[in-house]
């Protein structure tokens, strides 16, 4: 392969961006997609969108971004660093929905390419992405529809994918500091490059295709429970953990930093509202108590 | 020098987190510090001290730590890479005091001392420490006292000191990624091992003896001035950038997450309550613009 696939690429990702909008804002009802399209002076850039203050989403973000770069940062790349210092370019679709009924959980989705070129060599290319779950209180059905979407989107690409993708997923989304899993997983693939671009082109769609149809279900579900003060008080504390990942381990929100991304873009990501309280532990026995024993520790969901 | 000036850091610290803890809790005049007293299973331990939701201060924590470590980490020590991996002990205290107030300025100190050793070498040890101010609302009058007071902390010790710390803490305390310090600076330094221990011991306890000298008399002049939802919304976000710096660039908190620190001491830096607005700009002319424009640019804040 000597020709870029960047472009076939690029069409399905402005798709996708297009698709989760509208069906987001659908669902939503009140807030529409604020857009802003941006260009990087180092080359490339990319179209923001933005939902606030929604019915039902207290903030949700989709980017896309089209970037180009002289040299590769090293958090592209974890597993190859001989990589690092190509000239790169990478296209992506990123998104983060911040629900304001603590009943709903955030959602994360991303689907990535990345070409690293140097002279007189083929170019390396590779695929990433996933979807993780990050719930406030937990619902077993919730958690089991996620899973099960999540195998289905990997079924088709080999047995394999999904029960590897998710124990990436388990391990990836982890703070290693609090010994924490950031929320109940679901698929995390990188450097994804085997059994040909066809098959890795066509298994990142099928990630970006499902994750919708995991996530909108439990949003109808749980929309509609009634909450108070102590459950958005919750959920503001335990966005504060969303925002220690992002910023202190989160390999795509470093790569866009370090290699000079739009900060407004990549930071879209940290919730609306966030509280941070000294050594506070939930009551045992509370349903706060149960998110950590019975939703955080990396399970099977599968099992019936 | 073969034996240890631990101890007596130790001593001076100790003493300095029961000052700094009995004057906030004298201007708060309200909420009372509760401690936790704490031990790290690799070695040392702690003493936590956080006073929450004070009539002042919405959050106040002051934390003595001495960690002992099998292995230093890289974050202990930009300038002298060689010494990461060495065994090593570190003693220090650290403050943060978010106001309620958005008038009132949020502030930050730190002393520390560390020791690296290794077989058959002499102990290698340096101090590092300073105070920086970071205001929601700019007044002149209070960021020249703050500096003029970081200035007497450091004439006693070299006439470079003042100037050489000052551009060290604006250098510091800077948002690479937004391009925007984080507030008006003070003094930083690191790596400080000149003019033997004596030396350094002294300009060390000045730092930490000067702090209240300059942070109390701005609290008193600001803390009767009234507030309403937009001064409150705007610290809300500015205390983003707070946790952004924290979390993505700071030494300290590095080094405490990668040296198996407790977590909750470390992260009481962290505001109790924090906005993110995707692409929030002030209104030209409004008093959050002038902070942006009048405050936040490195300024000789010593010219009358």
């Amino acid at each position: 392969m000597t020709t870029s696939n960047i472009h076939i690429v690029k069409t399905y990702l402005l798709d996708l961006q297009e698709r989760l909008c509208q069906l987001l804002e659908k669902e939503d009802g009140r807030a529409r997609f604020h857009e802003d399209c941006w260009e990087r002076p180092e080359g490339g850039g990319g179209r923001t969108r933005v939902l606030a203050q929604g019915a039902l989403f207290e903030q949700a973000g989709v980017n896309f971004s089209h970037v180009q770069g002289a040299a590769l940062p090293p958090s592209a790349t974890a597993q190859r660093p001989e990589l690092a210092g190509r000239v790169f370019q990478a296209a992506g679709v990123s998104l983060v929905v911040h629900p304001l009924n603590p009943f709903v959980p955030t959602a994360h989705c991303n689907v990535r390419y990345l070409e690293a070129q140097k002279p007189e060599a083929p170019p390396v290319w590779w695929f990433g992405g996933g979807f993780d779950l990050t719930p406030y209180y937990g619902f077993e059905e919730d958690v089991k529809h996620w899973h099960r979407t999540a195998k289905r989107a990997c079924d088709a690409f080999g047995e394999d994918y999904y029960p590897r993708f998710k124990k990436w997923c388990d391990d990836y989304f982890f703070l290693k500091h609090r010994r924490e899993p950031r929320g109940v997983g679901g698929l995390f693939f990188d450097d994804l490059n085997e059994k040909g671009f066809e098959h890795c082109f066509r298994f990142s769609q099928s990630v970006g295709d499902h994750f919708l149809a995991a996530y909108l279900p439990i949003v109808q579900r749980r929309k509609a429970l009634v909450w108070g003060e102590r459950e958005r008080d919750f959920q503001l504390y335990r966005r504060g953990r969303y925002v220690e990942f992002n910023l202190v381990y989160d390999r795509g929100t470093l790569f866009g930093l370090q290699s000079g991304g739009r900060t407004e873009s990549i930071l879209m990501s940290l919730p609306p509202l966030v509280k941070w309280r000294y050594d506070w532990k939930p009551e045992p026995g509370s349903p706060e108590a149960k998110l950590y024993e019975e939703f955080l520790p990396p399970r099977d969901w599968l099992l019936s």
